[in-house]
């Protein structure tokens, strides 16, 4: 048994002061973070030498104040929340200033430039974000090539549970990122597979495969799988809302249909997207009219139309012309108090002023992950 | 381009207190990690109400003192390390006590229960580290079910590129972890698939298909993908060495042989691990003797062998089986600062009064993921 604490401790050589702190507590694990039975959570972090410990979690609002810790006698600084609902959490722990992750939660995310630390709070939506003991869909990060855009380029692919060992054609739907996200985020920040997962095991969603793209046409992946290296991921990138992703979205449809036994009817096709993504899907079904019967726009971006593509060209028409060759659910989702939420009500007004037939879901909240997640809860079902 | 700066700054909130100092440095961006041409590297931390600030990274010993941060009068720490060969590294940023990663790298891997931040150096072994442009295989996150262990088991699978477009059948090397590591260990802190992608595109390794199973059969999946739920991980696990990732390794290699165009001849098959999973590619290479014709033990951990599993008996019996179906390469790698180079050596001089053939690589340094990606490095060029 020696040797091999041995190989524990040269690994984990980090976190050994934490641990020593942690024995010094009358050998109680020191943890964090502790979901209490009510939904709060307990914050603690060791941290004797510290002034000042403060956590900032996406459950509180924009303009509050992060919550300060109290430190005991032994130098752990603790806090704990009010009850929260059942989600998936982000936050921060922010030692004298510096802002890092809990010292003592290793699950993490990267969203953008900010990498946090995940909590889930059970017994509501966040159980459909936790992986259960259910049947798991496969998730494959793939390469295709485009020529649209003269590149190859990084794409996630869920599988559900029994596609490989099926003849089947399964229905696909493409799932796309906000102008912070890529290929990772509906993964990661999005909890796709989990939902897809836990939902498809219930029976209320249909097995489907689901495509990830990179809706940044500028770079060729994700930060840190591109060949350009580990670079501090750079936002905005230049190529948003320019048409590329619409303009060469049939490059990523013909690859998966010749790598994927999925259907190709506009019955079995769909397209959704967040924010930018939401923006790319409404031009990707009206620029390809007749190919998807689903699509789902969540807090769409629709301000900003340029007009240096043929993608943003004539829209009303291709809108008359994918109305003329019918679909069966055009979704939009929005929280009240999204700041794009004038934006898409006008939007709306446009599709209503041409008799443009959709669904539309309002609900509480902003521009969030935690609105992103719930919606596509809401419109898996709907599919196919 | 407002309501985008908008999106930014919701999703980023928690880095704006750090970005808002690096403005206060005449609007010079603050980077950090910095690597310098001479392979050095410059660690920037805003910390203004630290006290203290320093780096612990793993090109220093175990013994080293973490390395002082100095700070400047606009609050921003920094040091520079002195010329680093060329690898991956992984590092933390201790705020007054408190160990965490560096607040302007998005760059990461956890290991075991740590999560570091990563830097690479390069202009040496750390550019087969670094993602290239090059042709890139398939990473895909799939599960099992194995009846020898009654579970549904996760695995990550790399197919090189070009495998979907083929009808070819591949060579397979099954790749296993050390005892704290997991399916994802060869992924981050191995960096198999960017080793793969580059030495492949060079030519230099054949085009084979990597099994990455996940060593611990009491688990089904790493920290965080599994049922389990976001746990702290617990080690030692109280499945090491009990034979039961060998007893049931048949399941995963009949699951890949179905599930994937590989070879299955002797010929086409290997099987290679560091510590804990060197020890288990010895058993397994001893136990279906005539399978493999190729396997790496990568400082294995040699000491331990319990008597409970058919899996540890009359092994001296079971390599002479082995060395009589034949096989083509056995090697063991190890460092000379390694805390089992003398159980290796044991191992070793029992293997030699045997007669068994053994190809035997020794290098400098110790138990370490810069050591196991540099065997990986020399091992492959030797298969199929």
């Amino acid at each position: 048994m020696r040797i091999f604490t041995a190989i524990i401790i040269a690994a984990t050589l980090t976190i050994n002061a934490q641990e020593r702190l942690a024995e010094g507590r009358a050998r109680q694990a020191l943890a964090s973070p502790i979901v209490n039975a009510d939904g709060s959570i307990t914050f603690n972090v060791a941290a004797p030498s510290a002034n000042d410990v403060k956590v900032w979690g996406n459950w509180m609002g924009q303009g509050d104040k992060p919550l300060s810790l109290a430190k005991d006698s032994d130098g752990v600084w603790s806090v704990r929340t009010s009850a929260l609902p059942s989600d998936m959490y982000s936050y921060s722990v922010i030692v004298d200033g510096v802002t890092g992750l809990d010292p003592l939660n290793v699950y993490t995310l990267r969203d953008i430039a900010s990498v946090t630390s995940i909590v889930i709070v059970p017994n509501g939506k966040g159980d459909d974000y936790a992986v259960k003991d259910v049947p798991h869909g496969t998730v494959s990060a793939r390469w295709y090539r485009t020529d649209s855009l003269d590149m190859t380029r990084r794409i996630n692919v869920y599988t559900p549970a029994g596609y490989e060992e099926s003849d089947e054609k399964y229905p696909v739907l493409y799932l796309l990122h906000g102008m912070g996200g890529d290929e990772e985020a509906w993964l990661t920040s999005g909890r796709a597979a989990q939902i897809l997962d836990n939902m498809i095991a219930r029976g209320e969603v249909k097995p489907m495969v689901v495509v990830m793209p990179n809706g940044h046409t500028s770079i060729e992946a994700a930060p840190g799988y591109g060949s350009e290296g580990m670079k501090r991921p750079y936002t905005p990138l230049p190529d948003f809302y320019n048409g590329d992703m619409e303009r060469s979205f049939g490059d990523v449809m013909r690859w998966v249909e010749s790598n994927y036994r999925v259907r190709t009817d506009a019955a079995g096709t769909g397209v959704a997207g967040l924010s930018m993504g939401g923006f790319n899907a409404s031009n990707i079904s009206a620029n390809y009219p007749g190919e998807f019967d689903y699509v789902g726009l969540f807090s769409p971006g629709m301000r900003r139309t340029p007009s240096k593509s043929w993608v943003f060209d004539n829209l009303a028409s291709k809108r008359k012309t994918q109305s003329e060759k019918g679909y069966k659910l055009f979704w939009i989702g929005i929280g009240s108090d999204d700041f794009l939420y004038d934006d898409v009500k006008r939007y709306r007004e446009t599709l209503d002023s041409e008799g443009f037939v959709y669904e539309y879901h309002e609900s509480a909240g902003g521009h969030t992950w935690s609105n992103w997640r719930d919606y596509l809860r809401i419109f898996l079902p709907k599919l196919f």
